[in-house]
């Protein structure tokens, strides 16, 4: 099965929004076996939205197309579905009705032209209704392809594939089996490893599964996608070329991973464990409280961050010694540790993670280089502290070191007899 | 001038990684003038590639090209360069020595077989010099049509947009003046906005600006875009039309926006008004703070964040009163007040803000509604609180709490008469 994603929307062509909506949609369809051929992005105009459904008819089996934030948007794409498929907008009353109850329960508005304007639907498509906005998704099927429009709102969009999309493609199309495996590679960069496992990877395509590098400071995941009709074949093909692998590069096999980033991993290790963390941070700003605060449930296991951006707040709150800072700079794994001791005993947890460094541009408290951090992790029994140079530029710099930190920890709760 | 913007990799397709390059890409070649107007993201594949390229061909003036991460992946665009082009590889003395210096000196090890591939281009190239990683840019100039390939790490590829494609697209095309102006209005939603302005709106596209809603949590943002030959007289047209819309929506107009985001806008205030802020963050989990960390120049005034995500570390670090989180639960403006409060005095700052609220799914140490969110505001004259009901989902819950922060920090740093 093959499928298309198309945005629209000026704002996604000249950089002004981050598109999310495809990497989702992306992610949820080719979990249930598509294969997403192309992504394409487009203005907001009616030529150019036919022009893309025109060369994709009959090219593709699916075509989800998501439109830009904001009914003006909506509008667009549903003018532009009625004339594609020779029909008309009309007065849908279930959606009047449904668009209704939803503005007056949480807008506590009286119904608006605008929302009015957005229960006219082209007569002969199939609306999947939105339980939480005013925008329905439609679908319509001409010849070998089918055509869905989701608004452009992130979670109207998620509800809708979640709730509409999904159940509909599994009860109308055949779709393949699929197998992801991901393994965990650590202490070999990507160049060095494709050309250590080139044969072995050589070997893969002719069996039919794909491989993906995804490299992260420090470690290297690669991702074994198989497709085809028979899922406990294909489990046991990727099993097989696993075992093979961890022939190849003993000392670098780690395993095979069960969450989609190191980040979470970590987190599933903390929970295992029953363990409790805190976070003491400077350069990387409470990146890495964010991080972990994104997952549910992570109040059993984060209990707080202190976010000592100011060199002094280093010292009155995590307890750092003044004479620490003076000796070593601020720009220390000195200081990095005493402000993971500090943080550990300030949020009483089992493990406490410490950053400080210069993210630039410009050099602050510190007469360290550019781009300079020290990381350090206290956990019950010991102290640990490293310095890495993660260059330039700041985003860079913050970004290497969360994930560095992941990297970190994930060493220090997994295979412990390795650091 | 016509551009698009092509990016290469499975992993964009299955939403493996969000791409931000062809954001950055975008963003570069708009202001300059260029009108961008398809992105696209394909497979790996030289079929996948070539057809894009033989789509574009002729019908756009300049075709962006970005590969995946790590060099088997601008291998490919390279095979597919020679091959289009009726080019072949050979290797380039210059751009091998500046690899193997950059690997010595970077990564402290000898040149490897891949890196020593990497020095083999297409021998008509033109090739733009890398820096900063060991990939270089290459272009290629075919009928009407420019086509530049760039490696895909994001910081390599920046770089190579700035200091090679930008000074060649301006040496080598004529480009249209462009003026862009953004607006803020707060206190109308989009819906009733654009039904308001929609006759202004008409009578933009006549005089050939486009108009951009950029809807946050209370406020919109109207983005005007003149493209012409004639900047001054484009900056009137688009400040005659602005005079106009004043008018229209006097209520509702507040002013032009200077920044990119409203987060800019407030940093930009506290800078001018020699302001220092720190923040008490609960729900947020330290997103205000890594916002408020990822511009340069950030520690003039972010003193820090206490990120008391556990009960008892808003008693501990903040001075929150037991009796107060019994008498209103934890989540409730009493308790928003006295982290704010708690946190201006631990950073020693002129503002701070707070955060508290059940981001959900499930309910944690409160008997308030998930979704709901309580902030407070400190400054040093007064202390302010609001609760809000974000809904679901939990992401949404966080974003929209830490929109509505800069929201209300705008507002209390730019109009307070109108608070």
């Amino acid at each position: 099965m093959k499928a298309a994603i198309v945005t629209i929307g000026d704002e996604l062509l000249i950089g002004q929004v981050i598109d999310t909506n495809s990497v989702f949609i992306g992610q949820q369809l080719e979990a249930i076996g598509c294969s997403i051929v192309e992504k394409v992005a487009i203005s907001d105009s009616e030529d150019a939205i036919l022009e893309v459904m025109k060369r994709f008819q009959n090219q593709m089996d699916l075509v989800v197309i998501t439109g830009g934030l904001g009914p003006t948007k909506d509008d667009l794409t549903k003018k532009t579905f009625a004339r594609y498929f020779n029909d008309s907008l009309e007065l849908n009353h279930e959606v009047l009705e449904h668009v209704k109850k939803l503005v007056e329960r949480i807008y506590q508005r009286p119904i608006s032209e605008v929302n009015i304007q957005q229960a006219y639907l082209p007569s002969k498509c199939k609306v999947l209704f939105n339980d939480v906005g005013t925008a329905p998704g439609m679908l319509f099927k001409k010849e070998e392809t089918t055509y869905v429009s989701l608004p452009g709102v992130p979670f109207e969009m998620k509800y809708l594939v979640t709730n509409g999309l999904l159940p509909y493609i599994k009860n109308n199309f055949h779709l393949n089996a699929i197998v992801h495996t991901t393994v965990l590679t650590v202490g070999i960069g990507e160049s060095l490893l494709s050309e250590t496992i080139a044969l072995w990877e050589n070997s893969l395509s002719s069996i039919g599964i794909r491989l993906f590098y995804l490299p992260q400071p420090g470690l290297v995941r690669l991702r074994l996608s198989a497709i085809g009709t028979d899922k406990v074949q294909l489990t046991k093909q990727v099993h097989d070329k696993i075992e093979e692998l961890k022939q190849l590069i003993p000392e670098n096999y780690i395993g095979i991973s069960a969450a989609d980033s190191l980040m979470e991993e970590v987190s599933n290790l903390l929970k295992l464990n029953q363990l409790t963390i805190s976070t003491a941070e400077s350069c990387t700003g409470g990146s890495i409280a964010k991080e972990l605060t994104s997952l549910e449930g992570s109040s059993v296991y984060f209990k707080g961050s202190a976010v000592t951006y100011a060199t002094e707040s280093k010292v009155e709150l995590l307890g750092v010694q003044p004479k620490t800072i003076e000796q070593y700079s601020v720009v220390s794994e000195e200081v990095a540790r005493e402000m993971a001791i500090g943080a550990k005993e300030l949020f009483q947890t089992d493990l406490a993670v410490a950053t400080t460094g210069n993210a630039g541009p410009l050099k602050g408290d510190s007469d360290k280089k550019v781009g300079t951090v020290c990381i350090a992790i206290a956990t019950n029994n010991e102290v640990l502290s490293f310095t890495f140079d993660f260059g330039q530029p700041r985003s860079k710099v913050i970004d290497a070191t969360v994930s560095k930190v992941w990297f970190l920890l994930y060493k220090q709760l997994s295979f412990k007899e390795r650091v």
